[in-house]
């Protein structure tokens, strides 16, 4: 076994998921991850975990679902031995992969939408254990990412096998500065975007939940703007892949918190049904600042791409509860889609009028002052 | 596809498991089943089911295991998040396969063995479920076979896909003999052996839970002997594997039910432990009639061997409770191990002193009497 998949279960288990003796654990292994889950599988005996081992894989998922559409019914409101399983976990690893990242690419957007509508309690039982996403690399994420296959492993383990504490301790000052600060501007090429984030708390996401960061790789600080605070233009040129369709060069406005014009090179239909899905589907849930240099490249995966150096994010839709005042809700919607800029080149990050990254180097790296 | 893999589906699901709209099912997935699981899915969407698929494997297990024994501590009981889904259940479709059937040799047996105690509540929850136990034919169960790939799917389709209904009436023969009989005498070279069945109840095992029947294929009628009336010897010429060890030619006498004698041309060791495993151990579970005439070989899988045409098999250990009276308890042990018997050749099956098969013809087929 290549010894980077052993460290890869180390990070998992004992970094990201802190599993302790007795934590009764689920496991969900997408095809062709076995080598991840055999690591994980031992590590959690070693630790006296508790594993229950799920499947995972797009085709049996498409298969049920095709088979569903000729069954004359509604799909059953959260089954009650998954619902059973999740509550009574302590502990939720997913581990990704698959061979095929479109195998899902003829099931209807009704039917997912609706059984993902169905199995709702079951994913906030979910959410409630500590999970933790991460993914084996597969040839076919390989693929998607544009990658040779021993290249994306280089890639992956390079994003995964970081020293945790030392860039949650890096990460530590930004969640500082947005913590304190009450508004955030981004200016770039065809970006002018204000934002407030008054009374908001960031997320240190440092690939574990002792730091409410639940993906592995992370590598990002990230908060909840006020909806209705946003105004002005941003650009984001990483492209995406929005419901198996490729986006590019989205270009929006806002006023007042939403978005009043929108635009893309590629995809624009998408992003017009997207933005159309609910109220807050056109109104922020999240900025979040990319801060994993190890991930130096778009590889068409949002696990990493939003977590690569030099890069903000803004995401439409959703925002995420650890990042609002106790009791508050934050903006809601079926969506969270995140979007991408690059500011590694000439660029800069402002929090209340001082210029927190320039050029894609921060503050405490230069010294810099405003 | 390969149409029998539909095929098998269909009747793994609606003949043997008999799903209905609603049910919650665990579908637990072996290495290499993919195929099989993607069929079934299919049909349970169709059946408007809900399923879980679990991930099996017998290299997870091996590396759990292992892995706890580097830990400080006992196997937990029944953890809950797995106790909880079983006992929401309605079925519980498991489907083997694998990729090397020796995946966990290197497991010492009491490590085995005290998992296996410390999950008996877990495995009560699924056997209280609509079980059934089927194969997906892979290169190793092939391999295992001694058989070639093709070979192979062809033998296990062809005792899968029986008319079972058909089947079920000719076995329906056969459970109204032992219904009816009190004592059973089996005779042929090296072998003469009785035993009482009186009060007894045969279970026509058709492959359906509707009958009582949980594997896939099946095709075997089986009662519980009175332990105790067992006398005489007998002689098993079919091989088997016990504990990844080949055993052959066992040779068993019994007095008063016991085992007073025994020996096998090989494995003898591993036969002297088994009957060492616990006072019920050494005494007779179950006594099996193969039915199932498109399994014609021996391929060292008991799912399949045990149900061989023209073979008799007794079990040592626990007996089933399907075959004892209301609130009796048969037979108990924590094993149950079936020796099987070629009678194709010279031999006769009586009940109470009538023959009922001889030279592997059922009285049935060619009206002889006694």
């Amino acid at each position: 076994m290549d010894d980077r998949v052993r460290r890869h279960a180390e990070t998992l288990v004992d970094w990201s998921a802190r599993i302790e003796a007795g934590d009764d654990v689920i496991v969900s292994l997408d095809e062709g991850t076995h080598e991840l889950g055999v690591a994980v599988a031992r590590l959690l005996g070693e630790r006296g975990a508790n594993p229950v081992f799920l499947r995972q894989s797009g085709e049996l998922t498409r298969a049920y679902l095709h088979g569903y559409a000729d069954f004359d019914g509604e799909f059953e409101s959260d089954p009650a031995h998954e619902l059973a399983l999740c509550e009574s976990a302590d502990a939720y690893l997913s581990i990704r992969g698959g061979h095929n990242t479109t195998a899902m690419a003829d099931v209807p957007g009704e039917t997912r939408q609706a059984h993902a509508k169905a199995t709702q309690a079951i994913r906030q039982a979910r959410l409630a254990t500590d999970w933790v996403s991460t993914i084996h690399p597969t040839r076919s994420l390989a693929q998607q990412a544009g990658m040779a296959y021993e290249e994306y492993q280089d890639f992956v383990y390079d994003a995964v096998l970081r020293d945790w504490e030392s860039l949650a301790a890096e990460m530590a000052q930004m969640k500082e500065i947005l913590d304190d600060g009450e508004e955030v501007r981004i200016v770039r090429e065809n970006t002018d975007i204000t934002m407030s984030i008054a009374g908001r708390t960031a997320v240190n996401s440092a690939a574990s939940v002792a730091y409410d960061s639940h993906n592995l790789p992370s590598g990002e600080v990230f908060t909840a703007p006020v909806a209705d605070s946003v105004e002005g233009e941003v650009h984001f040129d990483v492209p995406m892949t929005i419901n198996d369709t490729r986006v590019r060069d989205v270009h929006l406005t806002f006023e007042a918190g939403e978005v009043v014009e929108f635009a893309a090179a590629a995809g624009e239909e998408v992003l017009a049904d997207l933005l159309e899905t609910d109220t807050g589907a056109c109104r922020l849930g999240e900025l979040g600042i990319g801060m994993n240099r190890s991930i130096d490249r778009f590889t068409d995966n949002i696990l990493f791409d939003e977590k690569m150096g030099d890069t903000v994010h803004l995401a439409l839709g959703r925002a995420y509860d650890a990042c609002l005042p106790e009791g508050e809700s934050g903006n809601d919607s079926a969506i969270h889609t995140d979007m991408i800029t690059d500011v590694s080149g000439d660029s800069r990050l402002e929090v209340d009028g001082e210029v927190v990254q320039r050029n894609g180097t921060f503050r405490w790296e230069d010294g810099f002052t405003a």
